[in-house]
């Protein structure tokens, strides 16, 4: 390290969890990370709301600024850390900052799910890099590896948990039998959900996701509307006592799938087996399945979110950008080419479990059956067990079309030997396997 | 695809089951691979060394040559696959190759484990790719997201399960109660083991792994030769015995270490608790986790063998390296700035396993818990167990030096009261913990 090298001017917009993370990871790695890289790299500036609010030591407080505009497009700078979040004001500061030759990392999950097809033909446009591993299950590098490990191979389908919030919720209804409202409260005073929690709960954060996952798994374009996303607000106790019954535990899953005729992305809750190995997948962690033509079923599991495993991400494309930088280059693209329908939910394949309260007597089976074969679902498995007057029947249909069981499930309602629908939800993942 | 685009030259050397996918796949997935590279790869020459022996129909005969290293330095030849496996003539040809400019792709674990640096040194002078992610962990993206991914972080520990021949013969010792032996015939005869078993079975494999594996994490020189090794031959049922009643199963596991003062790296068969992650990780797959300051703690799980498998990553390897050669620049290269000593077995931590054939008389506990003393080795458990004259004692140690282990196992040896040191071995894993 006694001769001169390079230094590369760093950007960091935004200083929260992650960002005070990379900000001291930053300086406390600079001799290792310069070595890695052949270059410095100087964190030359930090834009946050209020520059006077108190901070961790580990944050120059010489380098901050407002003026995150400014910041972005300074001349001297050469890498843009963008760890704000959201849409606005996010998205203008890192297209000028590509306009203005930056390459860009970011954490940014909704601001790619919105507008990715805008921020790549950016980076394209302005031969700059756009980085964002963070944005995806925290630590765990799992775009790196769908983008460049399985480049030569053809990704059929990716499924798995991606938001930690809603998997401590669901843990916590599971393993303490508590309701949705209870788990929530807990989530929240253990620091695990925000004060407002819709972002996770109603499972936006995992659309947005699956959304980016699906993009790049099947080389085409998915924005987070495309992606069909019910959260776990309507998970109930009662769902979760008939997902023990069966064996199962309750999961919000992102499911990913490339179809003979396009491609399916949801994010819903899912009864899965509890030998599944994602199962075992508890509070905070994130766990990942991808399946490949020929790679077969990979997994990949860590922590999800948190300051310091998120920043490690940040990290390392920091290091990849600044690598290619100085070799005058850029990273891949995340090719679009497939151009790709999106199916609606309704066409999607999936397999249902009804949980149905009947009046206990003849005939109420058959009626039941007789809904479900009107709409060609047929059924896998069916149990009915005596509770005094009534009965509780517990029907698991094989696959078939959403749209079929969500009219089984509809008329089966308006049926007369029907008291109530229990519990409605999808089913995934045979024993053992995803 | 309608306009004219480049077209890469691509020599395979080797057309065993992972050369014959990669010659395969290269014809399939020619149009896709196209548009993600931004060129066509052409498969132009595959070097045999029998040109008239029966090829699966995916091997163009007419690209057949005995020639390889004719092949391999080409000039119309773009970029080199090597999947003989071996230190020669691979090593001969990887080297001529890459001083004629052709970048490679190999799958050669044992020549990295032993010729690494040679091999990085020529990509360098050069200016070609070297690539090897087949090399380790067939289809499992493991060694980009530790050079890559992980660029900005620092690894700890990496462990896991890297050979699925032991693995596959360590669980049906453990299901079927069988010997090592006839464990061993029966993987064989389902081709999970070769007619010479040795590499696999005496750790040769795990231990190439284990040492790049080690290279990568720690950015320092690992050879094949500073990694400890133990295989499975020296298992028995009496260990597989000790090990159920402890609630744990035996695997052969690849440990790198980054400890104070340098690194360990070593294979060996260890018991884990059934609770362990690893535990799980049945036949013929490969599970590694990663352990880093950041990131936490990552885990990789996929198929460790196989011909798609592997050449699902020869493939991602030869897009990225042929991205890199349109773009006129070379992937990072594998740093080994670091430069740590490899620690000796010995001033490794672990733990130990014993179980011991005593006389049940007063005393005896005394006496072994003094020979554990004796060499500062702190005791964790001991249960005793009668039968008849004789008692079994099992005894798990605290985490000691492993010299200091060995010379307590070899004192119990000597003592009066000690009929046989019946199984040693070493413990890993806390409950549910890498």
């Amino acid at each position: 390290m006694t001769e001169e090298i390079k230094t590369l001017k760093v950007a960091l917009l935004g200083c929260g969890s992650v960002g005070t993370q990379v900000a001291r990871l930053l300086t406390e790695q600079g001799d290792d990370l310069a070595v890695r890289i052949g270059a410095r790299l100087e964190l030359a500036g930090i834009a946050v709301r209020r520059p006077q609010a108190p901070r961790d030591p580990a944050v120059d407080r010489s380098l901050l600024t407002a003026d995150a505009m400014e910041l972005a497009t300074r001349p001297d700078i050469d890498i843009v850390v963008e760890v704000i979040g959201g849409i606005e004001p996010a998205r203008s500061l890192l297209l000028s900052a590509m306009k203005a030759g930056k390459s860009v990392v970011t954490a940014n999950k909704a601001l790619l799910a919105e507008d990715g097809a805008e921020l790549h033909g950016a980076a394209r446009e302005h031969g700059v890099d756009l980085y964002y591993e963070a944005a995806v299950a925290g630590a765990i590098p799992l775009l790196r590896p769908l983008r460049e490990s399985l480049a030569g191979d053809t990704v059929r389908r990716v499924l798995g948990i991606v938001n930690g919030t809603t998997n401590y919720i669901l843990d916590r209804m599971d393993t303490s039998g508590a309701g949705f409202a209870e788990a929530l409260e807990e989530a929240q005073s253990m620091g695990y959900a925000e004060a407002d929690p819709t972002a996770d709960v109603e499972g936006f954060d995992a659309a947005a996701k699956a959304a980016i996952l699906a993009g790049l798994a099947f080389h085409t374009a998915v924005v987070a509307a495309d992606v069909h996303r019910e959260g776990i607000t309507g998970v109930t106790t009662a769902d979760m006592s008939s997902a023990r019954a069966l064996g199962c535990v309750v999961k919000l899953l992102a499911i990913c799938d490339r179809t003979a005729d396009g491609v399916s992305v949801r994010v819903h809750p899912a009864m899965i087996p509890r030998s599944h190995p994602l199962a075992a997948v508890g509070g905070a962690y994130n766990a990942v399945f991808v399946e490949a033509e020929s790679a077969g079923r990979l997994m990949f599991y860590g922590a999800g979110a948190g300051g310091t495993p998120t920043a490690s991400a940040v990290l390392g494309d920091l290091v990849a950008v600044a690598r290619n930088r100085l070799a005058g280059t850029r990273g891949p693209d995340a090719t679009t080419y497939a151009g790709l329908p999106v199916m609606p939910m309704g066409e999607t394949l999936t397999r249902y479990h009804v949980s149905i309260d009947v009046a206990d007597r003849p005939g109420v089976l058959a009626r039941v059956a007789d809904a479900f074969a009107r709409h060609d679902v047929s059924i896998r498995a069916a149990r009915q067990e005596a509770r005094g007057d009534d009965a509780q029947l517990i029907i698991v249909s094989h696959q078939a079309r959403d749209a079929a069981l969500a009219a089984t499930v509809s008329e089966l309602e308006s049926l007369d030997a029907v008291r109530a629908v229990a519990s409605v939800m999808r089913v995934e993942g045979e024993e053992g396997s995803p």
